[in-house]
């Protein structure tokens, strides 16, 4: 089995590099081969997904990423960017499910902004649909205005939309995930407003009648922006499209304080996918050796329960991670009086010890 | 000067009625009118802004506004729904700037799920701009999907956009406004990704060259979710589309714990405004006598400041507010051991006694 890795910029390399080894204690004979990506891709090969990267990204049966951006690439032209990569890859391969699990672990309750009883034992997976919605609608531009009171200026505009077949496919994968916890899905929308979304809403409610086991709710996105701090816990599975689900995941993840905790899987129609941590490439603290590889070993957990069917590996893993929280070892991101304070190395050798 | 009220649906009548009380109380001579809007307006009139109320909310000098929406009009087509009543008086009276502050009560700092030390002494602006983006963009429907690998299914769209004109005089209003604050702008969008963002990211960075003495962050909206819920205080002035602050001004609101204190201002170019509290009209509650009017009023008083030129007659209502909650007062919503538990009526009371 083929995985690709692509440690990206910032932190991603260091990160990575953990996950790699802790891949390779496995004893598995996995083939791993790595290629540049975003600010790294567009160094080496002026673009920030290069063709060579696309083709093993491909060819493999996972992908492992780091992370991409950096301040330096800031001045690029859009479709240069780091980002483009991350966007091109979900496109290319065809990753429609993004499952991005909100979990705060109990012995890091502390490290949330919220009170403890607010949110310890919090579990929520939120899958955001990731190839359609205004991400990728067409058209889009910079136009003339065409009528009302702007008529005649320029104006900036995209395209919102969901085909009923994008809609059906996140829905059951939702409802299916829902079956292995706590059976209740809540799809976020905004059916009041949007057309885009009464329909999504329709689609959904008749996708349910396939699952009448699970329960399911509507909730508009202002609200579940809302619920999300007032009481967290109320959720299970929250489903929902590209753009709502860009800024709902991110909020469930602070809301744990870890979010240096966090793995993301982004699957395709085969469960091929591509595995990520939640944080970004934290350029400032690049290179010092104090990022957490937590989130991108679990996300390498992930890769081996969802796309390469080694669930046994997958558990030694994440006990693993569960051991050294246990042990008190905290990186800076999650360190807390009473712990001890460990760089990213150190903390990869000691998931690598744990896994025993 | 006439005000027209609107009293709306669920609590929206009560605490609407507390708001009419302390507005009679000033000693101002103005006019007050009532009429239907929403559910009420629907079941009087079979439509939720009716004829008679559009031209009232025309002709008056300012709007107070209740709340719409009960679940008994959850089953009418989307056209005739409560909610309806708002977009349409936003459009047709062209209120184009919301401003919704998130201010945390010393008094209230326990009613918020996030720890005291992340949100006492909050104190942020969110301006929201109101009558443009994917709110009324078109086209917009259901339609058969052109291309793609869904072409010829069904899909629902809709389209963002935003004019240079737009952009501008929202822009406008956030840098005028921060300058009566910490001088601080932070602008949101999703310059990544979308089109009509990078454009509004370049009209914004352009409307700063003329307020030098004024700080502009641009943020992502993902980001801007986080930062939120991770460090709100940073926060002076927050300006955004009419999408991301829906979701961003909802989430701002409940970190404070104490949505019923919450007012706002949504304005024209000529500061005519319509004044509404941030929350719903809880259906749940209405007509239990237990609803929060403190936000209503707090939106009266924004009103004389606002749009009546009453300055000192705001503050009158400002400091008789914070007068009862130094009182120890409270409505269900807010309440806490150690406080005196009262109804929506007797807080009313209590602001007009308060009042000297
Ligand atoms: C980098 C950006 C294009 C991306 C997105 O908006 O999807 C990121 O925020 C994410 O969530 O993976
Ligand atoms: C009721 C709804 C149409 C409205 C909106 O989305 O603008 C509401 O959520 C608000 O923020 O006033």
């Amino acid at each position: 089995m083929k995985i690709a890795i692509l440690p990206g910029d910032g932190i991603g390399p260091e990160i990575t590099a953990q996950a790699v080894k802790v891949l390779n204690a496995l004893g598995e004979s996995f083939e791993l081969e790595s290629a540049d990506v975003g600010g790294a891709g567009y160094a080496a090969h002026g673009h920030p997904l290069p063709q060579g990267t696309l083709a093993l990204a491909k060819a493999a049966d996972a992908v492992l990423f780091g992370a991409v951006g950096d301040y330096k690439y800031d001045a690029l032209e859009r479709a240069l960017r780091p980002e483009q990569a991350i966007l091109g890859l979900r496109k290319e391969l065809g990753l429609f499910a993004n499952l991005r699990p909100a979990i705060l672990y109990p012995e890091l309750a502390g490290a949330s902004t919220l009170k403890p009883e607010v949110v310890s034992g919090l579990d929520i997976l939120i899958i955001r649909e990731l190839t359609g919605d205004i991400y990728f609608g067409k058209p889009r531009g910079v136009r003339e205005c065409p009528d009302g009171p702007f008529a005649g200026q320029r104006e900036g505009f995209d395209t919102m939309r969901y085909a009923e077949g994008e809609i059906r496919r996140i829905a059951h994968v939702a409802f299916q995930a829902a079956r292995k916890r706590d059976r209740r899905v809540t799809s976020v929308d905004k059916a009041n407003v949007l057309e885009t979304f009464q329909f999504w809403r329709d689609i959904v409610t008749d996708v349910h009648k396939e699952y009448q086991d699970v329960e399911l709710e509507h909730m508009y996105v202002d609200n579940a922006a809302m619920q999300l701090v007032r009481a967290p816990k109320k959720f299970d599975v929250i489903v929902t499209g590209n753009m709502f689900g860009d800024i709902l995941s991110d909020a469930a993840a602070m809301l744990t304080g870890s979010i240096g905790m966090l793995p993301s899987a982004s699957l395709d129609a085969n469960s091929k996918g591509l595995y990520e941590p939640s944080h970004g490439s934290a350029p400032d603290i690049a290179g010092k050796g104090v990022a957490n590889p937590l989130a991108t070993i679990l996300s390498a957990a992930m890769m081996l329960r969802f796309s390469l069917g080694k669930a046994e590996q997958a558990d030694r893993i994440e006990n693993a991670v569960k051991k050294v929280l246990a042990q008190g070892l905290r990186t800076p991101d999650i360190y807390e009086e009473g712990t001890t304070k460990v760089g990213t190395e150190q903390m990869g050798d000691a998931v690598l010890k744990a896994l025993g």
